[in-house]
C-alpha cells in the first residue's frame, strides 16, 4: 500500500482525488490537510464520502507528510513550491496539481503566475506529468507537474499532428469551454450560480496562464516555437472539458483518422472516436479519458479536431492517478476503470 | 458468472444498468435486446460505454434469453409480464424494472395501468424488491419487482416510523421531487431542455401510479390502509430525488434519531445523517444509498423526514443489482461501491 | 415623475428594480446607492442597463435621499430601520425590500433577527405591502414592508381558504422550492453553481423567518394563531418560486374553484388557472404574477394549492413597484405589464 | 395598427414574435396558424401569454390570411416560399423567419435545403433582413428573408472588418456555440434535457446551413468569395448564442476599438463594449441587443472578435419585429425596449 497524503483537501480537485482513492486498491490515505477545516471530519464536509474515509482534515505537519511515500498537493498555486524540497529531501514522492512545476522556464512561470519562484532547481527537474508524452520520465520523477486542465485537453487534441509536422504551428487556435468547477470551491460572486448559470462567456482572452503551458508542450515536440490563440470559455455546467482546436494542413496528410487511431492505440485513456463524431462531454464525466475526433470540413486545409476530458479527472485528479500508478510501478489503470456517469 | 440478459436496454434505466454491470465482477451480459436499435452497437449509442461493451442491441430472442440465468427487463410497462412466464418457465429468473409486478391487487395495478394484467399468477408470487423490507424473501424469489423510484424513496424514510406505529397512516403527505431523467428517454417536447430547463412544477397531482405502491407498502407494514396525499415534481436536473416526507406523531416517540439510526444500522445503502442535517440529492449521485435525515420542527407534533436517492440506481438499476445479488447469493454490495460524483 | 432613490442597488433585487423602473414612464431614479460600488457606474456592473441608466453607484447620503419622494431599501437585513425614520421625518416615503418591518411583533421579530429593533414605533406604523389584502391601506402609508418571496407565495395561495374559514389552521403545510437568486448576490461557497448545480436539496427545516411571516398574515385573515410547518428547497434554477401548500377541508366546501375565481377576479397580478392545471414557475418568470391552482386529489380532504411567483418579481422588486403605484395614485399595472419570458 | 398575421406560431420562435408582439402599441394580431393546434388556445399552449392573447390557433386559411398587412412565418423550411406569391400578389408583405429566402443563389439553397426552390422569383425580389446591413432595402421590400441566429450573431461581429478590408477573408474561423432553444420545439431524444443537460458539444462540424449563408454576407461585403470555418457547439442553457470569431490582420488597422464603435454609433441595437470586455449572453436574454467586443490578444495579428445576442430574439423575433417597424415606417425600436432579464 502506498502511503498518501493530501494537502489541500478541501477543494473540487482535492474532493475528485478523495472519491478516486476510496477505491484504489493500493493507497492508503494517511493525512488530509486543509488549515480551514481542521478538525473536520472529511465526510462532514463532503457527504458523498460517508462510509469511505473515516479521517478528519488535520493542520499541515511536515513530519507526518515526510512518512508518507507519496503527497498530493490540491492546493493554491505557490504553496507545494514551498513545501516540496523538504519532502524531496525526505524521500517523499510528490505530484503537484497546482502549476508551481508546469512552466519548465522560471522567468516565464514567475511572468504568469506573478510571484518569485521558490525553488528553481526542483522546478528543472520536475517532470511534466501528461502519460501520453512522458509515461518513462514520469515512473522515475521524485516530482510531478500534474497538468493543467484545458492543456491536457489541447495536447492530446494537437499532438499527433505537431508530432508529424503536418500542420502550421505559427498560428494554432484553441478554442476552449470549461464546466464551472474549474474556477474552484473558494467562496465568491462572480462564479454563484445566479450569475453563471444559463449564461455563457469567454474570459480571460488577452491572455490566460494556460496559454505558455499549451505553447510549451507543442512546442517539446515540434522543436520550434508555437504561435497560439487561447480562448477560454465559461459554460453553464458542473464538469467538463471541450476543445476545439484548428489547425491549417501544410502537407498533404494521407489518412488523418488512421494517424490518430495509430498514434493513441495503446493509450488506455485517449479513445478516437470513428470519423464524424463529435464528442460530448458527458461521454467522460467522471472517467480518466479524453475522447478525440477529427474533422476536415469540406476537404479544406483547415482541420478541426474536437477533444473532451473532465477537468476535475483526466484534467486533474485522475491524470495525478494515473501517474501516481506509473511512478509506483502499477497498472497504469488501477482505479481507474470507472464508467461515465450517463446520463 | 451470472449469464444476464437485458431485455429494453436503450433507455435510461438501461443504460445505467449497463454502467453499474460493466464493472460487476460476478456478471457477464449476453444479450441486450432493443426493437428500434437491432444491430447498432451499444457503444456506438452511449459513448460513455466505449470500452465496456462489445456487443450490439439485439432483436428479443426468446430462445436465447432462455439461456440465461437472469434476465432484467428496463422495458416500458406492459412488456415484461407477457414475456416472464416463459422465462420462468424455462427456469429463469426475472427482475423486472418497470412496474409490472409492482401492484400485488390485480384489480388496483389494471385501475392504475389501464390494461389487463397477463399473469395475474405470476403477479401472486412476485416479491417486491425492496430488500430493506424483504430480503429474505429476494433472495429465493423467481420473479422481483423491482420498485419504483419515488416508492423507494418515501418507503425507506417512513419505514422505522410505520414499523413503531407512532404516527398517524390515515393523512401522510409525500411531497416528492424528481429530476428528468425519471421521464425515460422517449422523444417528447414535454421533456425537452427548452421545456424544463429553469423551471419547476408540480404534476399528476389528482393521481400518479407510484401512489398506490407506497400505499402498499406502508400498509403492510401498519396492517391497516394507510391514507396518503402523494405530490410529485419536476426538478430542472437530470439524476436525483428528494421526498419531503410529513407525518403526525401519535405517540410519545422517545428518542426518534436514534430509532433510525438502529433501524438501518445493518443497511448497506440506507444512511441515517446526524440529527439536523440535509442531505442533498448530489451526494448519491450515482450510488446506490439512500440519506435519511429527520427533523421535527420547533418540537411540534409534525415530523419532516427528508430522503433522497438517485432515481436511476437505488430507485432502478443500482436497486436492481441489488436483488440480483441477494438473488444468486453474492455480497449484496458487489459491484455497487461506487463513491457519488460530487461536484 | 417620482424622484425614486435606491438604497443597496447591487444585489439581485436592487438590480430587478432598476430593470422594472427602466422602463416605467413616471419614475426619475436619482441615486442608487452601495458602499461597495460607490463610483463605479451602474451599467458596468451589469451590462443589461447598458443604455438604461446613465448613473453611477454612490455612498448613502441621507440628505441626498431626503429630497426624493420615495426611498427602497435593498438592503441587508437591520439597515432600513436605522435610516427609515430620518427619511420619514423629511417627508420622505419608504418601502423596505428587507424584513425590517415584516414582523408586527417586536419581540418576534428580535427573535428571529437576532438583532434589536432600531424604531418598534415606526415599526407599529408600517403596512404590510401585500396588495391583495391591505391594498387600501397600502395607498396611504409612510412606510411599506414589502413582504417576503415565499409569504407571498404562500400567502395568496391560502388566503380564500383561510378568509372563508374552510380548512383547519392549526396544521398547515407548506412545502416550498426557490431557486437560487434568492439566496442573494453575495461572496459564497454555498452558492457556487458547483454546489448548488444539478442538486435539490431541504434547507432551515428547524425554522427558517418566512415561518412566522407566514404566519403573521394568515393569523390575521383567520382571527385565530396558525400552526404551520414550513419546509424551504433550493431547486437548482435562478428564479422561481413554487409552493405546495397543504390544508385539510373542514367543511364542505362547495365549488372551490369558483371560491378562488372570484376572490381573486379583480386582482391584476393574481391568475387563478382552470381546474386541473399545473403552474410552471417559468409562465412568470420576469413578471408580477402569482399563478395558482387548486387540486382535491382523490375527492379526499385534503386540498393541494399550487402557488407560482417569480421570487425576484412578486416577490421582491415587481411587488414593490406595485406597492409604489398605490402609494403614488398610479394606475396599479403601471410598468409591471411585461411577458413572462418563455422559453 | 398593422393587421397582422402568423403563420406557425406554436414553436420557440412564433411564441417569442407573440412576447413582443403582446406589448407592440402598433400591432394588432389577428391570426395565428397552426396545423396540429388549431382551435385550442394560444394561453392554455402558452401560460405565460395568458391575458395577453385571447385568439385561439387556427387552421392556416389563405384568404384570411389575405387579408392581413403583413404576415410573418415561424414554419419550418419549405413553407413559406410555397404560399408567399400568393399573399404578395394579393398585397400582403411578408417576413420569413425560416430559411427559405435566405441564399440567394438558387443552386447554393437547393443544395443545402435538399428541396427545389418553389419560387426562385420571388428569391431574387427577397431582401435579407439584417438592418445593420440592408436597411434602405428593408424599408420597401415586399418580402424579408429575416436572418438566421448565427449569421446575425457573426455578421455583425466581422462587418467592421470586412468592410475596411482590414483582415484576410480566405480563412475565417467562426466557433459559435448556441442554447438549446435554436433547436425549436418539436418532439426528439436528443433535445431532452436529459441528452442536453450538464453536457456540451460540437455538431455538424462537416457542414452546417449557416456556413453559406454567413459565407453569402460577408462576401457581399468583402466584393470576393469569402473562405470560412464555421462550428456551432450546443451549450447547456435555454437561450443565447455566443459567436468567437476569428480573424487575420493584413493591414496595420489604427484604432480597431474605435472603428467599431464608429461603425455602430447610430444603431440601435448594436453595442460595442469597452475595450477588454467579455459579453455575457445574459445580458441580451431576451432583448434585441448584439453585444461585441473586440480582442487583439497579446498584440498579435490574429484578432477575437465575441459577438451575443439572444438567439430567440435578436436572432428570430426580435430582429423580424425590427424588420417589420422598419417596413411599415415606425421608429424601429418600437416594441423592442425591454431590458435584458438578468439574472
Amino acid at each position: 500500500m502506498i502511503k498518501t497524503g493530501i494537502v489541500g483537501g478541501t477543494g473540487y480537485t482535492g474532493v475528485e482525488l478523495l472519491r478516486l482513492l476510496a477505491t484504489h486498491p493500493q493507497v492508503d490515505v494517511t493525512q488530509i490537510t486543509s488549515r480551514s477545516e481542521a478538525g473536520r471530519s472529511v465526510s462532514e464536509l463532503y457527504g458523498s464520502l460517508r462510509g469511505h474515509f473515516d479521517i478528519a482534515f488535520s493542520e499541515p505537519d511536515p513530519q507526518a507528510l515526510a512518512e508518507c511515500d507519496l503527497v498530493f498537493f490540491a492546493t493554491p498555486n505557490g504553496t507545494a513550491m514551498k513545501m516540496t524540497p523538504d519532502l524531496l529531501a525526505a524521500g517523499v514522492r510528490v505530484i503537484d496539481l497546482a502549476a508551481d512545476f508546469r512552466l519548465q522556464d522560471t522567468a516565464l512561470w514567475e511572468q504568469w503566475y506573478g510571484m518569485p519562484h521558490a525553488c528553481p532547481d526542483v522546478l528543472a527537474e520536475a517532470v511534466y506529468g501528461l502519460p501520453e508524452l512522458n509515461r518513462e520520465k514520469i515512473r522515475n520523477a521524485r516530482i510531478v507537474a500534474n497538468p493543467g486542465c484545458y492543456p491536457t485537453a489541447a495536447a492530446l487534441g494537437y499532438l499527433p499532428l505537431v508530432e508529424q509536422g503536418l500542420i502550421a504551428t505559427d498560428n494554432l487556435i484553441a478554442d476552449c469551454k470549461s464546466g464551472v468547477s474549474g474556477a474552484g470551491r473558494g467562496a465568491s460572486t462572480a462564479m454563484l450560480m445566479g450569475e453563471v448559470g444559463e449564461s455563457f462567456k469567454a474570459y480571460a482572452v488577452p491572455g490566460h496562464r494556460h496559454m505558455p503551458e499549451i505553447r510549451q508542450t507543442l512546442s517539446w515536440v515540434s522543436k520550434t516555437p508555437v504561435g497560439l490563440t487561447f480562448t477560454p470559455h465559461l459554460v453553464p455546467m458542473i464538469r467538463g472539458i471541450h476543445a476545439t482546436l484548428y489547425a491549417t494542413l501544410v502537407d498533404d496528410a494521407g489518412d488523418l483518422q488512421a494517424l490518430y487511431e495509430t498514434r493513441y492505440a495503446d493509450e488506455p485513456f485517449v479513445d478516437v472516436l470513428p470519423a464524424g463524431s463529435h464528442p460530448e462531454t458527458r461521454s467522460v464525466r467522471g472517467v480518466n479519458h479524453c475522447r478525440i475526433a477529427l474533422h476536415r470540413p469540406q476537404g479544406g486545409n483547415t482541420l478541426v479536431i474536437l477533444s473532451v476530458i473532465d477537468n476535475l479527472t483526466k484534467g486533474a485528479a485522475g491524470q495525478a492517478v494515473q501517474n501516481m500508478n506509473l511512478m509506483f510501478g502499477l497498472d497504469e489503470r488501477c482505479g481507474l476503470e470507472q464508467v461515465a456517469l450517463l446520463p
